[in-house]
């Protein structure tokens, strides 16, 4: 069986070492918070935006400045700043906290897509760290949409167990 | 509703800043590599080991030396070393990578009683960097008994889907 790791390298055309090449340089120290707060600000902008109902319909039960602030902080610990996320917010537990949200190929090529215009919209952001960025979110996204289908497989096991108890009738 | 993290500080008993007072000191370069390797090899060592036949077969299927491997490159990851789970892995995604297993509170308390005694058989481990490890693992691992829940409440759904689809007779 592949691995979520895997399936994300595969999926995503990225392999790991150049997902995790943001490992390699501190790039909140290269970068700064208001950066990072720029970032999700206009992201989260686009994504609220989305002319794509389909696309914007999945985050419309969250608010937008929780969202940004999730964001920027998940991306601020795990690119070499402080923990941020977890004091508040616990382990990122990446895959159980998108369980809500339908996280589909088609889905993670249009978040994709606005990040990329994201990081194009911030001129703070080197071209070598956005190229870093990309790699990281392209990979971890597919990654997720790994850990989605974990949601489909589970779905068909339950059934079958409650088909094997004694019927209410 | 309950965030995982809330669940996790009140069952475990161990508030978010106690959990996290691991990330206020380099534990990694204060005890460094050996150590940690001889603290998962002891901890399973106990695991595989242990006379309690439920617990020990969660780990049934698991390969002992890959279960020490994955825990001390964690770890090491979360404790302020190099990114050696992630490199390897990919995102430590907590809860789904628990999926298999029944992260029940029973099973969370023996992880623990074998874990406090995994430390307290390292020398190497100072009392203060004992109590940090420790109150960072019980509040970890009552927020994956949180996210063992998730599982329980995603079984209920599909069942009400298959159950309006035609039936197959």
């Amino acid at each position: 069986m592949q691995s979520l790791q895997e399936k994300a390298s595969q999926w995503s055309g990225v392999d790991p070492d150049d997902a995790f090449a943001i490992d390699g340089t501190n790039l909140f120290q290269k970068l700064g918070l208001p950066t990072f707060v720029n970032l999700s600000t206009n992201f989260y902008t686009r994504v609220y935006d989305d002319e794509e109902e389909w696309f914007r319909s999945i985050f419309a039960n969250s608010k937008k400045e929780e969202a940004i602030q999730n964001q920027y902080e998940f991306f601020v610990q795990r690119m070499g700043g402080p923990p941020l996320y977890s004091q508040r917010k616990g382990h990122p537990a990446l895959i159980a906290r998108h369980r809500p949200f339908p996280v589909t190929r088609q889905a993670a090529e249009r978040w994709l897509h606005h990040m990329q215009q994201a990081l194009d919209s911030i001129p703070e952001i080197d071209d070598d760290s956005k190229t870093k960025m990309m790699n990281f979110f392209r990979h971890t996204a597919f990654f997720l949409v790994a850990g989605d289908e974990l949601k489909n497989q589970n779905q068909r096991v339950p059934c079958k167990h409650s088909a094997s108890k004694p019927a209410a009738a």
